[in-house]
């Protein structure tokens, strides 16, 4: 293509509100331009890339015998009020009204659609199992987008969907999938981990996220350093084990503790170590009211609580709920003496703890010696805290660190959820009627681009990997008006384009240093520029990863292009 | 793929809400399916054959140097403000409030959108002409969806957009356009006509649709019977000439007709042909009250009137504001003594007649012996009348007949309509600030899909052209349960599969009439049975479009498919 022809509107600043480089670099290379608040246009070299990542993703799910199809951006509201998701769903679905004021959701993910078809049209356990797939735009609209591409408002997605007769037929696919994914990430070049999620609140079983890694990743990530464990940090369970204390229980007493709000300002107040406190937080779980009590070097981790008591929601209390309650605010709280409507559940921490300390209930007040089993009662002991860095790993191999990742991928054993609550139904081999077995798994397509700039940059520009790359050259022709640099550059860009080679022709009437600094923005792989010694049929060749530069002979270029990109 | 893994869905029955062929074919023969009133989802079969078009299109746009992009859905309002659609667009413009309330409309078309980021990245005339294109789902809250694909809600569209810095540059892409256009639908198999069209009220100047013929289709084109003359109805001008009457003006007189309404029913009553009574019709254009008088046998052409006047509006005035201005209603308009608040304007053939009849503007009465000039006054004679089946061609060749089609394309110079509104300059290469020039493109990319169908179906279902099925060989076996008929059929299969054919293999465990019945439904050119002869390895051979069956070696099916489709 020439580039004079194109829309690839380059920046020589960075747009006032990208933080991070894959957002700047976009938009400053030409890719993308901002509409609104998380919504961009991709430009046509955007697309472009796109539209590989797409292929990419395309070929792989077409080879474990998924079938694409293509379900609407509309979707009728009492498809998703049956699913239960019109109301869980909260405020991140964009609704919309027709002009006979029915009610739609902007597709967010299309559960609902697909599980409305299937059940309609699959009514026997030889029409399964069944994978479907399709690559479009999904709306959610984020309290904050932000990051560009890494959390918008209206991104590609791909997203599939299967449909299975029982569990184990779900597992296989689920592998599949697994593996499709793998091959994915591993074809676009990025660095990633397939990580442990949380299954939620749907009754889903397995769940694994893809991500890759990266500073400006928003998920933390506990692996091993010795093993393959991978999982959100929220996921991974405590299998520390904590030895019983040989101090003798003292009495408890309590102490005025004025103006100390934090955990740490109140140990230093009382002049012991964090971990000789207990942290005491009020939980809504679901209607319930919940103290949850951990150590005070350690922080509760609410999709551990939520899962003990297999709620659907669980939500800090608020102040004046907790006020009410207990009489006092978030400052003070502890399990001493705490009315009968409030469960304590405590970390298997706090059980081997003797004389900590904990707030009284009361404004500016603490207990000293304070005893788990003594001076307060638990409902229940379990793992709730989050996993530390230094911690053995859960598998029992090695020892956790933290890494941040940007998820790109997920899949997802739903299990019956939805077939439960829309009525999907087979008959099976037996002629009973049973519920489908569901698993949906996701690709963040116009993500995935920008964690590939994340991963592929350097001070200058993007640095796309040889196979993953909008063009595979970026021919330049330094002085256009000069006609021996025109006439060689025009006949290379036809020869390479004869070779079946992907070009990108800047043809462009503009000084050298603009040429030079567009294209490293724009970060083709190789780049070759046809300057002063085209008279004597020389041209420049650079690899944009590297920093060397070699001259060669014009009749030698399509051989070298080959030789490269065959490596 | 594997008939027994995918998802195509085939009906016996007609849905009951189908009219038309190919809504009628695309749901029973598993195509689409769909979701709400105007939405669709394509099933895998038939998202196969879209992108089948999709690629014929991208090919085409790609040749003529249109670069794609990929603009959103979700276009902020005060895009649309700036342009004047958000109001003039009206109720077929979907609009959604996100979280912080700000208004959006879902994207129906996007002139806005990128006349916004063109304005803003484009300044000077060397970026100049600059075409992009992209292929999505369009959004229109259609008043009465119906038709299946023809007239959705949600629907998939190439649209296309050209910017350019005079109207020569933009006349050039016209055609480009245009001729790419041609190839695109001649590829796809269609036969349509390039009919003039109608440039609306946005200041464009040439426009053409694209229209497939077909007796389901919504518009009216008038094609001259000897040459290449074709317009949408309402455009077309008359040039039919009226010569002077021979006839001597007689004096005027009142006559009563009672409870006579229409013109038909007031010419029976007086006794004279439909040709010697005017039809007054009164409308408001703008603000302005205008009755429009033609001949009585002829129909007045709304548009016509719109432009007479360069209206953004014309509309028939209501019951009411024709009451209070006239005194009477509908039934007894007529050009005699017309209060001075409404303009008359007349058809052409109006002004050589002599001695007809007209309503009396008084219920139940009308004039005899009516001469224009003497008995009311004309402020303006023009072509207002839809042109007639046997008027002659407004290029001078032939004479006119009429033909329904569906509109499958569109081509507009939008001249600088949104580029004014939207503040869209380019420095000239004097220097000068100049207003860019806009052409938009648009082909309808789902519909056309019903097109195909309308064009190529018979009594048993779809009938694809060669060159533009989901598949090219529908391999069927019989009866899979017996191993000979299997095992060969699995080996065609295979076979076809590196041979690189598309293949759709029907391995059910359905009867051989089901197996029948639905390849017929689905309508790949070829089917290739393996059925009762699979033990002498001879299979029979069927071309969809043809009742000629041939039993063949499975050596040769091979040679017989590439033959076939190489033709």
């Amino acid at each position: 293509m020439k580039q004079s022809e194109m829309l690839i509107p380059t920046l020589k600043e960075n747009p006032a509100d990208a933080e991070i480089k894959s957002h700047q670099l976009l938009v400053r290379a030409g890719y993308i331009r901002q509409i609104a608040s998380g919504v961009y246009s991709f430009l046509p070299v955007g697309r472009r890339i796109l539209r590989k990542v797409e292929n990419v993703v395309r070929e792989e799910m077409e080879k474990i015998g998924a079938h694409e199809m293509m379900m609407p951006a509309l979707q009728p509201s009492e498809l998703w009020k049956e699913s239960g998701r019109w109301n869980t769903f909260g405020s991140e679905l964009m609704r919309i009204h027709d002009r006979s004021d029915r009610e739609f959701a902007l597709g967010a993910t299309h559960e609902e659609v697909i599980t409305s078809i299937v059940r309609d049209e699959v009514k026997s356990y030889k029409r399964l199992p069944l994978t479907v797939f399709q690559i479009q735009n999904k709306f959610r609209d984020e309290a904050r987008p932000r990051f560009g591409l890494l959390r918008g408002r209206e991104f590609l997605m791909k997203d599939a969907y299967s449909f299975h007769a029982s569990y184990e037929s779900l597992d296989l696919t689920y592998q599949k999938m697994f593996d499709a994914y793998s091959r994915i990430f591993k074809r676009l070049g990025l660095n990633f981990r397939a990580v442990i999620a949380d299954s939620g609140a749907m009754g889903g079983k397995d769940t694994h996220e893809f991500m890759v890694l990266s500073e400006v990743g928003e998920d933390v990530i506990a692996y091993s350093d010795t093993s393959r464990y991978a999982a959100n940090v929220e996921m991974a369970p405590v299998i520390t084990t904590y030895p019983a204390s040989a101090e003798e229980p003292k009495e408890m007493k309590k102490t005025a503790t004025p103006n100390q709000k934090t955990m740490k300002e109140v140990a230093d107040f009382l002049g012991h170590d964090l971990d000789k406190g207990l942290k005491s937080i009020m939980f809504k779980v679901d209607e319930k009211l919940v103290m949850a009590v951990t150590r005070g070097d350690h922080e509760v981790n609410d999709v551990k609580l939520k899962n003990l008591y297999s709620a659907s929601m669980v939500e800090l209390a608020s102040a004046e709920e907790t006020e009410t309650v207990m009489g006092t605010g978030f400052g003070s709280l502890g399990p001493v003496n705490v009315p009968k409507e409030v469960e304590v559940v405590a970390d298997l921490a706090v059980e081997s703890l003797v004389n900590v300390s904990c707030g009284a209930n009361e404004e500016g007040s603490h207990y000293l010696n304070v005893t788990p089993g003594k001076d307060f009662q638990v409902s229940q002991y379990a793992d709730l805290r989050f996993i530390k860095e230094g911690d053995p790993s859960p598998d029992g191999e090695g020892f956790i660190q933290f890494a941040r990742g940007i998820e790109v991928g997920h899949v997802f054993k739903l299990g019956t959820f939805y077939a439960e609550n829309m009525n999907a139904m087979f008959l099976d081999d037996q002629g009973k009627n049973q519920t489908m077995v569901m698993g949906s798994y996701g690709i963040g397509v116009s993500r995935t681009l920008a964690a590939l700039v994340e991963q592929y940059h350097d001070d200058r520009g993007i640095t796309w990997p040889a196979n993953m790359a909008p063009y595979q050259v970026h021919l330049l022709s330094l002085n256009p008006k000069k006609d021996e640099q025109r006439e060689l550059a025009d006949q290379l860009y036809d020869q390479l384009l004869d070779a079946g080679i992907e070009v990108l022709y800047d043809d462009r009437k503009e000084r050298a240093g603009v040429k030079f600094a567009d294209s490293d923005l724009i970060g083709i792989p190789l780049r070759i520029t046809v300057g002063k010694r085209a008279s004597e049929s020389i041209v420049e060749m650079k690899e944009r990863m590297s920093e060397d530069k070699s001259d060669l002979e014009a009749s030698k270029v399509i051989d070298y292009v080959e030789e490269m990109y065959s490596r």
